[in-house]
């Protein structure tokens, strides 16, 4: 408010000296020349172009005082090591997803996505009014990292399949191209997940080197080609129900700022989070609906037996990461109670409504 | 811009004459203090929460300059007659639901809720990122009114009923308190809804003047106080599945505010929306549970077969109306194309997903 003040007692004529451009003021008008660096390839739909949106909106918002720089990932710090890069302050921002940090933070990977775990609007519920922000914010603290929810995808497709897979034994010794908690719940089945790059995607599945990736959705699938080198395009996304992506900011660069510029991050984030997974609701259909009809992709359903079964394989992964790791298992606990009571709201609600939009029996789902 | 420039000359220490402070630094510098009209009651949680939220928010990241005074309903205009005051720009904002304005504007009821429509999160994609949203200005355009999405109460539950509803016949001349389009669903089941503002409802359920009545959800509705009056509360909330809440502008003054300030305005918007959404998700568990276990409330699903004509009945009402009113018809079309290809998204994540939670077989929804 000071510097407010003070303009407005230049603007009613009072200046009658110096003194009054000293102090505050001055602070107050600072400007901030801020970098951000993502994880994602440049002209990336939704992802790059959502970071870019944000910085654009920031500026405009806060008229001019914070300006912010977007790169791409490797323009100016490899993709995966932005968090380093504004862990130590090279870059104040950084947007990505929080699982890609699961080998130095194996509890990350509960504020992007967990196999069978909440979805968008539940990951929403959780993050923003269930106390799991706060919990982000406490597993990011020993890092100087402050993480905000910035993007979701939505329900992801379950991937990309050489041969269809009818039953558990199918998954057997196929290498897939599926990372973080996904690939070790795929591994229990049998599968050999490969950790690969999305420009490597395409060329290891066309030559059989993989038998079968996941990516994101059908929007992005259909601009990676995958349709040329597999034909089987498994649902649901079982792995990745609601993976939100995240705003890292350097702490000491956010504890720098002035409050109205804070505020200013803050809702925008918010408004990027619900952008993002607009664009992908809207747009996702027509990008299935062109895999089917143009490129004449099966889209399938993973078989009941073997959702069940990889069901029981995800329980089995927690535990043993949870073991392993006490912030893991402190912060499992809490999305588990969230997810359960979760689970519990939305049988009267979401659930119960799809139900009614079909013409099934009641307590079939 | 200008303003920044203006500034930054000062503290720089080159002031020189008077003539700095004229013209365009001044008029960037102007101050806005606007009112905003709500249709809830004082203190009422979540909704006029939220709206007091937004319009702190919008004061500190404005700096200020944005300062928005917030009257609950009744407070400075009747709750129903904001709309002529931000028409009439007697107060800048409001915020309360489209559907509200049914009477002058038939097809604002699509930017609310639609019984058997689109949830919150088909919705927002349809509002954001699906052309709704440029309809719904176009629909408010003759009245001098600028919509913003703001807020969403998530799947509502179905109502409070006095006695149980086994069959299509229990509806048979029941009087209920339930609005709008799904009123008139009812009133071809038999119900006789009835019209009542949120204060009278207790009163008139606990007496028998009404058999039964639609609230929001367990978080308000247990505030309401209505389990001492009906003991079956039903579910899903067919006749809305995703009600969007809106704040409404009066399009002069919104031109005669700064883009930074316009901006500003709209984010903060999209932040609120989600942030309402989240807090429902979060809060209606615990609430329904107290109802259940305190209150002894019975939870119940309405039978299948009642749901299924219902839905029958929404059609007939959506075409009846569409018969009478051209710019209803034509966002109707609209509404029901995004809604066709949101469902078809649907089927292969959001519901495809619900139903790999659940240890049943594929087809079954």
């Amino acid at each position: 408010m000071k510097r407010r003040q003070f303009v407005k007692t230049l603007g009613a004529g009072t200046l009658l000296g110096g003194s009054a451009f000293s102090g505050a003021g001055a602070a107050a008008e600072q400007r901030f020349n801020w970098k951000l660096v993502t994880t994602w390839p440049p002209n990336f739909p939704v992802f790059q172009d959502g970071v870019e949106r944000f910085a654009k909106d920031v500026r405009r918002m806060s008229d001019g005082r914070l300006n912010i720089q977007v790169f791409a990932g490797g323009e100016l710090v490899p993709p995966l090591q932005s968090f380093e890069a504004v862990s130590q302050g090279t870059v104040e921002m950084g947007h990505g997803a929080a699982y890609y940090w699961a080998g130095k933070v194996p509890a990350a990977q509960f504020f992007t996505a967990v196999p069978f775990g909440l979805n968008a609007q539940g990951m929403n519920a959780w993050l923003y009014s269930g106390g799991g922000l706060k919990l982000w914010r406490e597993v990011y603290e020993p890092f100087g990292l402050t993480p905000f929810p910035m993007g979701n995808t939505g329900v992801q497709m379950g991937g990309w399949f050489r041969k269809p897979i009818k039953s558990l034994a199918d998954l057997k010794g196929l290498k897939m191209r599926i990372p973080g908690l996904g690939g070790k719940v795929m591994a229990k089945a049998g599968v050999n997940p490969v950790l690969l790059a999305g420009g490597e995607i395409f060329t290891a599945l066309d030559r059989g080197t993989i038998d079968a990736t996941e990516w994101v959705g059908p929007y992005h699938d259909l601009r990676l080609g995958l349709y040329r080198a597999a034909k089987h395009y498994y649902y649901p996304g079982w792995h990745e129900p609601g993976p939100v992506l995240e705003l890292i900011i350097n702490s000491k660069a956010w504890e720098g700022l002035p409050r109205e510029l804070q505020l200013t991050i803050e809702t925008a984030t918010a408004a990027s989070n619900l952008w993002m997974l607009s664009e992908f609701e809207a747009r996702n259909l027509e990008a299935l609906r062109t895999l089917q009809e143009k490129y004449h992709v099966e889209v399938l359903e993973f078989p009941s037996d073997v959702l069940a079964a990889l069901r029981e394989f995800a329980d089995v992964v927690l535990d043993e990461q949870a073991a392993k790791d006490e912030v893991f298992r402190r912060v499992r606990d809490a999305y588990r109670a969230f997810q359960a009571d979760n689970a519990a709201w939305n049988a009267v609600s979401e659930t119960a409504y799809a139900r009614s939009l079909r013409k099934i029996k009641v307590g079939m789902l």
